[in-house]
């Protein structure tokens, strides 16, 4: 059908906070997915796939209300005028299908699934945070069993390791929830009428990384002024209660349960690694028990904290059996992990080596994912309590962590074989040719532009083609090939000065008959493959 | 925060027309993405992947009018109230990408891209049709020669076998717009007053497959009534139009280029398999230079025709000198493909076996992707023609057709060894034993519920386990492990009928010290896999 030609036309521009992603960083990631899928598979998770799109309800915790119906979410509405969204994480679908399992009787318990894909937020994009990214989750469902949850920080630690990271360069914190609330009861926090100041307590815990012991300290009294000026009101706690919440979560500045090791040495299963802002690193000896023994004697006053340290004390001992120890899976009792979400063990993937954030200080990588337990998970569709434990990985923040250890899967070797087009009436020939390559399983193609020969050779560059073929009326005439080895070339111009010499020697240019050019190119590729 | 009792509970409910992909499907659907991106690898081409998400009039065609800003596609307002819409397809973002990149002078032509992922339609669903399925295309971008084309024949064909569907049991169809529009201005449809008589012809065309040639010569001619008594208008052609249309589409009917081959044998290289309703199968010979002299002869009026026929017998003459004679690559006018989108070749990967359909008559698959030639990719942004050709695969389709011949991966073997929890205080040894069989690369999970021991052993058998493991209290004091092969047991138990012969003979049960755990497990998985 015609179009109006004054049509305006639309700009070909992406939406803010969206990307592209490009062949190298596909690959990339697709590689480092299927790694963490064969974990995740070997310790019998089996993947499940829900949609993009859910009903807005289902999905709950950010409900939309009438007059924002899009904030944090994406939302529309559909025919009926039903509201619907992108999900935004992959823990709020799992919820609606295991509800709608129970409720038909086609789910059974425990249930171990996993699932990979993108989530969308309609949130503020800034660099490196984008409105659709993707995560890798793995949650074990309908059993309070302390295993399940011991299970899910060794299934971290696999995957780390998995992933390329040596032992020492990563860490598995856990906490428990209860020892936090515990806490917060025995300094005079507890109650309905306390909710609010509990939360100013977490998210000031939250930052014990970025701010310290100091920075925390201040949010947790009258309040904090940040370098540029910005002031966040504090808790107001008393100077009593801030040195009890700090001895709680900054172990690593008490001496009751560790010893510094000499020379700062890696150690064994049995020592951790920390990194201090103004100390740098620092490797310690962890005895879990004398922690417990520590923690129990200080903080012991309610049974929620015992509840809680009790469970963490079981979670080290499962894993301790296993062969896991601090050093891979370390009781720490700094980590929140989602403000009002967890209600057990909180557990969270930490890489502890140091790079140098954008303000060029050396500081740790951080976390790159977490997780934790959460009863609530189905009660919100059903009433009936669900408990679940899981595990969600953040797939970039991983990917660049790889990435600046020089972990990421080797991109492929090299590009196709390019076939160059040097008589144009007879690209039949050189189609042959390059299907003859195809079939063989060698990656190629045929040069499909119009250009002379230069240009041919430099989209073979361009491509990063480990060698051309070409075949020229001489060639052709006695059923040669020409095969120039763009890699040995690329050598040889390195070190021949003399362009006489150069198209004398022709180097890494060999004849051979066109009947041997598939052998001919996997010798190539041999060579630089070896 | 305390949330109010009374709220009213959502529904644990999937929006219509989405659906939950299953464990077994989606490593049939991983295993057959891999199969298809290693062919289009080898091709070239090059992976990249954007967002869900774009500007609603940078995706072009189905832009929403005021009213109903969700016709065919999800939208919605961003908080610029300009308009985003979940992508239809995987072609108009390409196109977003390509027009961007030549105005940012950051890409380079020829492109060989491919991409998969999921799209988003809003449409009704039915059987089958899901408002969210997969797409998996790849595009040669920037190039106007004839061998692009051609080379997505080979690429499409080259799939189809890695795939595991037989020489025969597939054909990619090949023809061009040019051949029908040439033939419509030749029987006086020519002109933009007709464009509309022309939409109808085509509409017409593309039914041949499923109503015959007598079908299509009512359509073409005043109109149908189907079986259900629905009337659908002709294009009110002359008798002698209708019968040159028919001549054009309906080669099988004619016998200007075909041999019936004896025995329905499925022939050579040169041969294509046609299924007819009411004759069945049949077997011909094809010379595609006789077809071309055919078509000519009898078509060959106008220069649109002829320069349609001329493309068609280049890619038959790039297929057929690389060895993909007719049995793979055929060229056959009755392809419509895409009513107003294609502007030269048009291809369709056709699967030729057959099968029964709803209403219990055999018919051939038919189609499981198609593409074309299309020139206008970019134009819509910036003016310029940039020439593309592309072929893409309904993933949920092709799945479906291998599923139908068997022939989709096979799923895991199976499921993960089951330890069983013998005595509940005693789970860290059950811990220990199960991440010592992860750690030997094996796929083991512990019991994580709290039933006894017949409910575990149901687990174990739900999960597809090949063994569990025991260590009761006596087995620990003697330091052993009972293995009990499921496989076996359940052939046992086939053949077994007296239950005290059952228990004293403890069929496919065997004890082995702690410390050989692994390496028994080990045999019984090579028992089974051998």
């Amino acid at each position: 059908m015609a179009k109006p030609r004054d049509a305006k036309r639309p700009e070909a521009l992406l939406p803010k906070g969206f990307r592209d992603i490009d062949a190298a960083e596909i690959r990339a990631t697709q590689s480092m997915l299927a790694r963490i899928g064969e974990v995740y598979e070997r310790y019998g998770f089996e993947p499940l796939e829900t949609p993009a799109i859910e009903y807005t309800d289902a999905l709950g915790k950010f409900l939309p209300d009438q007059d924002r119906p899009n904030e944090g979410v994406f939302s529309f509405q559909d025919e009926d005028e039903r509201w619907l969204s992108l999900r935004y994480d992959l823990t709020a679908p799992l919820a609606r299908y295991v509800a709608a399992g129970l409720k038909e009787q086609k789910l059974s318990l425990p249930f171990r699934r996993y699932a990979v894909g993108p989530v969308w937020r309609n949130e503020k994009p800034g660099p490196g945070r984008f409105k659709q990214f993707m995560q890798f989750d793995a949650d074990t469902v309908g059993t309070d069993n302390i295993a399940a949850d011991a299970e899910i920080c060794m299934l971290a630690a696999d995957t780390m390791e998995a992933l390329g990271f040596e032992r020492g360069q990563y860490r598995i914190n856990v906490s428990n929830r209860k020892v936090l609330d515990g806490l917060m009861e025995a300094i005079g926090l507890g109650g309905d009428e306390n909710a609010g100041r509990r939360l100013t307590v977490l998210r000031a815990i939250d930052k014990l990384d970025r701010l310290g012991a100091d920075g925390v300290s201040q949010l947790l009294g009258e309040g904090r002024k940040d370098e540029s000026g910005d002031y966040t009101k504090g808790a107001s706690l008393t100077d009593r209660q801030i040195e009890k919440v700090i001895k709680l979560i900054n172990l690593v500045g008490f001496d009751g349960y560790k010893s510094l090791l000499p020379n700062e040495s890696e150690g064994d299963e049995d020592s951790a690694s920390f990194f201090l802002s103004g100390v740098g690193k620092l490797a310690v000896r962890v005895d879990h028990n004398k922690l417990f023994r520590f923690l129990d004697a200080e903080f012991g006053e309610n049974k929620q904290f015992e509840d809680g340290l009790n469970e963490l004390r079981q979670i080290a001992a499962l894993c301790g059996s296993a062969g896991y120890g601090p050093r891979r899976v370390l009781v720490s009792t700094s980590v929140v992990r989602g403000l009002e979400y967890y209600t057990g063990p909180v557990f969270e993937a930490e890489l502890t080596f140091q790079v140098k954030n954008e303000d060029g200080e050396t500081v740790r990588f951080g976390s790159v994912g977490g997780g934790g337990r959460y009863d609530g998970l189905v009660e919100r569709f059903t009433g009936q309590k669900v408990p679940a434990t899981g595990f969600s990985i953040g797939v970039s923040r991983l990917q660049a962590a790889l990435s600046l250890l020089g972990k990421t899967a080797a991109a492929e070797a090299f590009g196709p074989v390019v076939v160059l087009v040097m008589e144009k009436d007879r690209i039949a020939g050189y189609q042959r040719m390059t299907q003859a390559l195809r079939a063989a399983g060698i990656r190629a193609e045929m040069y499909l532009g119009t250009s002379g020969m230069k240009a041919q050779m430099k989209y073979a560059d361009r491509r990063g083609a480990p060698c051309v073929i070409i075949q020229g009326s001489d060639e052709r005439a006695k059923g040669e090939i020409q095969i120039k080895d763009l890699i040995e070339g690329a050598k040889a111009a390195a070190t021949i000065k003399d362009s006489k010499e150069w198209r004398e020697g022709r180097p890494a240019q060999v004849s051979v008959p066109e009947a041997q050019l598939v052998e001919a190119v996997r010798e190539v590729l041999a060579r630089h493959r070896g």
